[in-house]
């Protein structure tokens, strides 16, 4: 798998997205600390009492950016993969990855900053073409073989 | 990974879970529209105002039909890959993926319209057999190399 | 894969720490049972009455142990997976895998028995220490192809 142009490109762009997955983690981490708003009663009593124990929108968001971001970039870390196997040419394979990885991106930063509708919803269909398509190029290919 | 018949048959299913998933997803999105019943105060001004932004029963139960997928699609992705590395017979490994397959596709059904309870834990429940058989399987293969 | 040393190794954890995963969705089921707190009203009128379709602090709290374990465990499968094709020593390899997994093990126990903070908070720090780890030397094996 590492041997190929295309598998690399998806690892790359594949590894800059879970990395910013990780990036929102420690976002909501840090909010919850500034905002003094902690999901559980042991976190918000080792930070000054269980009155903080308690949601807070902007902790809301962080988490519902990060749920989508579980829908969508986990299946592409599968469908990316497969793909790659199926011999695209590298020029079309990349146009997948990085419409994939730009619009994820994109998706984020709306969600974080509350941008105006419907930049975040756009990104996230932008995003999903290159998934659909290579979920439908797959079962071609496999279905070649059967 | 793409020469053998049981990984050919692994990633078939697979890709159509996967849309399946995205499925979800888009019916999360009408719920939300129809119902008017939106996650994000900015998606909701543009709705018709921030009083949409709201939480909707049939909206929250999309969501959680799309979370159990998460909790139980994506190790699957995992274990049916390794699992199909493991050369096991093409109609046992079969078995396993269209257990699972037809499983998961029931849960979806039952959790979207609400089936008389336990169909939907009872397709919960036959659909892990395969996961967990595979499971076992792994650790075996991998002990038995150990 | 099957065939190096350190796949095997990642293979290993990784089923264990899935099959982890299983038991928390287990412990969440047998506590709503117990609780009579259900999500869908279906289950509660099967199970003595709508009034039990409620919310439960500890359901809840599976409920974020689970999903935490999604939005670590699942990136950990692929950073795991490609970081075994760059060729690392298996000492080397072996050690992240262990860290991560003792590292989620802790995080699962600290969170279903609520123990004093930060010891599930460090649990998570320091799982997340092998996967950046990880993530970085795949990104300087690709960039090494590149």
């Amino acid at each position: 798998m590492l041997e190929s142009e295309v598998s690399m490109c998806f690892i790359f762009y594949s590894t800059l997205l879970i990395l910013k997955m990780f990036i929102i983690a420690i976002i909501t981490g840090q909010v919850r600390l500034r905002k003094k708003a902690f999901a559980n009663a042991e976190d918000a009593v080792r930070h000054g009492g269980v009155q903080y124990c308690r949601t807070d929108s902007y902790v809301d968001r962080c988490l519902r950016a990060h749920r989508n971001d579980m829908e969508n970039i986990f299946p592409f870390l599968f469908l990316g993969a497969v793909y790659s196997m199926t011999g695209p040419s590298y020029t079309v394979a990349r146009i997948h990855f990085l419409i994939f990885f730009l619009g994820r991106v994109v998706h984020s930063v709306a969600y974080l900053l509350a941008l105006k509708a419907p930049t975040r919803s756009l990104a996230y269909v932008i995003a999903q073409v290159p998934c659909v398509s290579m979920a439908i190029q797959i079962l071609m290919a496999v279905a070649s073989f059967a």
